[in-house]
């Protein structure tokens, strides 16, 4: 548990002001509970202003969660899901994808720094469907991406396009949609795009746990409730899982705060002295460094992971400092 | 959304100043994530503490979610759960135990007021296994029970012992702990009992959502992470669901608080013109309340339910007060 | 393993020989596998033509099977079946229906020997849905049912007709179908009455190991094959499960076998001195018999059981012999 | 349906005599259901005797579901298995696996022609555990492999040592034991190897629909029949499962009979004028042909597949001729 975090993922800086403020404000009084009180409500509309859309919005606890049980909302479990090789889903949730919708499939897209690339994509939706594979029936994308690049509308429309035509649903993790956002991304074009369901990200993006669940197509809405209370992910106090959204969606900090992690990811690229793998857009840096080079930053007291790709991974947050940036830069100079 | 939700159940209050307090002392820098970091520690050491026991702690999002992992943990998809009918993880979780257990059964068993009749039990216990049917695996209790009332430490003791001669594996629904502690029951008995996994509410006890999971039985803990990863609960922000025990744990405000919610049911029952159908000895009171009453009831703005025994459920929490069951107690009256 | 298997169950008879003639006829040269076969196709016809209708069908190995992979086409996790209490799916399938249908409930329905009440099926569709329970999704119905009654094919009508008033999807499950045909049970107003998937018995009607799955609503026909195989229900030497339905349908036996069956039961409630609990519509006799004379008739070899309304079963089907069950009543006088 | 199927698989052939003659001698007087026949008994003896080794063995359907099934019980739905990359379980069986395992993973190892590489292995058990990903539990292996290969017994005992060691459970899918023993693989060294759950194939050794499952662990078997149950794979007429291995094991053909296929294969490899990709150590030929002269192959009703490694296949069976070898092999030199 020693050492400093504040490289070491997103998750692990603590809650922002506005996100506490507003979560402290909301805990006033009786309620009713499972989504039904005011303090959702607010948020739901917060969002649905955000995305331009008329699309039912719910807050759940986990990401993991969320993304798994929209993908089970899209998919039967003789089907697959079409995502990035490295994508959260892919590879970093035990297979929960897989848990909550019963043996769905899952199949690898390739694609430089995180980005699906549409060849791979298309050659996907050319495989003929056939009864002993796992035929695709959802393409899941990320945006921000796992290595810190940001989709341009036009290249995720694109995408989506395309697996529209071919019947496959959408789904969009946007856990470090915020991210995205302060790097350009419209949220107001992505019901246009035709995802069925969003996930946006609060955790990542400066609150305490909470994850918005957005669903577009509203012939998934019958029972969806039920579905999430037999996931475990309809919250009886949801008040603490929609105010943070409210807090940092009415004061504008969702995006403000994103953008001061993705201008701290930039300073700290700008420092490194080991090759920065991709391309810094959002809030990662992502660097290419020995072995021998990690133990030493890990025996300065920097924790920070090896990632999927062979690179070092580090995340900037809402709660980096330049000065934190300084001192790792420094240090990165010193070992390197 | 309207009306009055004190007494709708113990999930409409806000959270106690206790676990705010100690929320908001928890968000102070970078920490490790997914439990690895220095909240989460502590708290787990204080639930330890409080148990007398060397077990294993976790801290997640969802009671519902909490409960079925563990029953997944203990039984095997063709086997079953046995639990009273009328309990939680039978009736009110939208067949969660099935869906995380994947087809895990569950049987129900009778007993007065939410309390398992042992003779229930030695029937259950004693018929054949085969291969037509799900056979028992686990014991699954609730303590405080559904319907208000709590197992003396004896009789819970009595119920696993049985339960455990057969070879079975004993969960322990304790989201309402807090209040059958504060009715005497003992928590240092929980592991001598043979309890293999309990479930901690904080959420019906006052706090933001946030529910322990305590394992005893340290041959489940290989991967248990991973199993909790793939659930969908393992925060990464751990700190969030771990603070707020440590704020009641440490203040006592855990067993002071529910002890304030039994005493307002209590004056509750006292009040009531209908029939108390169940011992008021933790934080509910059911009466016997016909369907004409129950509307005038909720014209008056309570918004209260009717239960699946056919009473009509209020539930007092650790927000209630003595006020607001004066003015109950009041409308009762004119509407009896 | 000793003992007379005569009236144990209908499933302890060996195959008839017109489905042994079938099998070994179709037992030549090379053929397509996975249903691509000209026998498969021609028993597919062959079912086409004694329901009248348009139907997609598969054969497949498992009566048990056959059934969970309908109901859960026909339902999510989330939602449950609405069945008969003593119905095979809800209680002799060892949850397979929540097994593959990853957690789908079932909602048991009462009626005198084994027939669902329409005031229960009404009351039950007028519950309102929870996000808290699972709804039904599907009503699924036995004909012949467990307790060899027979549903009226305008009783039935009516049954289906409610479901699918409120939404619900429909699952026919007949494991015994050729008995109730021969009982007078016409296939052709299966279509009509709103029936989405049926399961055709053959093993209990004299075949070798052998199901049919008979699609009817033509939107669940995508990708089914892909859901069979998942499941281990897309045989590869599809034409041993064809054949005997070629073989058995082509010559009539189908129904002549079962009528042989039907006509056994009756003869053998004509000569039961215990009373006779249920109606003898189809091949079982059920009939009333303390656990002393249960046991004295074990000891004279006949292995039959005690079945869930605590009434003693006794299943005829193509192979029992008339003398047999005048051994049988004779032996049932002796310990009467 | 038309063409010739000879050599699109092993499962295109019809029953070896031996099979439907032991089929039909069990079609005999009334008997136990669900595996309690003697026919079932006699069947299990055989193959213990086989195995030399005192294993559990029962009769399935489903060679799918018999590997899946075998899975579930070896892993937990956040494990993996550790397997070829381009096996039946991995790759042609539309992730029955994930779907009778509940989300179980399937990890690709690498290997020539489908014999997994030792130093692949040790780098997947080298990896450390994490809650963030499926570690392996089991290790799947094929034999005779998909690619027509065979394990030579120190070759597949060094691999299960070295899993053992680990602490993985083993799975051995033996969908073409019989040809792999026919190349000098010996049965009896299986048990010594230590694999826990073996499945031997019998519809693609020649017999009607029949797989065997043997349970070497004898921990695994505590209500492995309601597993069996509640996967649809615990078939009522347990005898016409049985009686095909009685049939083919009693008389030696269960060997000779692959000898032939293997042999079979061998003189199709030999007139090959394209090049043979893989060692032909069992009863599958696979060369490296381009569209344009498969094209014309299959112009010629040569129904034959490309299959994952690019190459098309060619298997032979026990009905395979001389004949058809030399006339395909006249073809093949007519179209290269």
């Amino acid at each position: 548990m020693t050492g400093r975090y504040d490289f070491a993922s997103d998750n692990t800086a603590p809650a922002a002001p506005e996100a506490i403020a507003a979560l402290t404000a909301a805990n006033q009084g009786f309620m009713a509970s499972y989504g039904e009180d005011e303090v959702t409500a607010r948020a739901a509309g917060l969002i649905r202003a955000l995305l331009n859309a008329d699309a039912e919005v719910r807050f759940v606890a986990s990401g993991t969660a969320a993304n798994s049980v929209a993908l089970a909302a899209l998919c039967r479990p003789f089907e697959a899901v079409l995502a990035h090789g490295h994508s959260h889903v892919a590879t970093d949730e035990t297979g929960a994808p897989g848990f909550f919708g019963h043996g769905l499939g899952m199949t690898a897209l390739e694609g430089a720094s995180g980005r699906i690339d549409p060849q791979a994509l298309a050659r996907a939706l050319k495989a003929p469907d056939s009864a002993h594979h796992q035929s695709p029936a959802a393409l899941s994308l990320t945006n921000a991406t796992e290595y810190g690049t940001v989709y341009a509308d036009a290249a995720l429309a694109a995408l989506t396009t395309a697996a529209r035509e071919s019947g496959l649903k959408i789904h969009l993790d946007g856990a470090r949609l915020a991210n995205a956002m302060a790097a350009g991304c419209d949220p107001r074009t992505i019901a246009g795009a035709g995802v069925d369901i969003l996930v946006i990200g609060g955790t990542k993006a400066g609150m305490t746990p909470a994850e918005a669940l957005v669903i577009f197509d509203k012939t998934l809405v019958r029972r969806f409730d039920a579905r999430l209370k037999q996931s475990g992910q309809l919250p009886s106090k949801s008040r603490f899982y929609a105010a943070p959204f409210v807090g940092m969606l009415e004061t504008g900090a969702f995006v403000d705060r994103a953008a001061h992690a993705n201008a701290m990811a930039r300073k700290l690229a700008a420092l490194s002295p080991f090759k920065v793998r991709h391309p810094v857009e959002a809030n990662g840096v992502f660097v290419e460094m020995d072995g021998a080079a990690h133990k030493r930053l890990l025996a300065r007291g920097w924790q920070v992971y090896r990632f999927l790709d062979g690179s070092v991974r580090f995340m900037c947050s809402w709660a980096t400092t330049a000065e934190a940036v300084e001192q790792l830069g420094a240090d990165l100079k010193a070992i390197a």
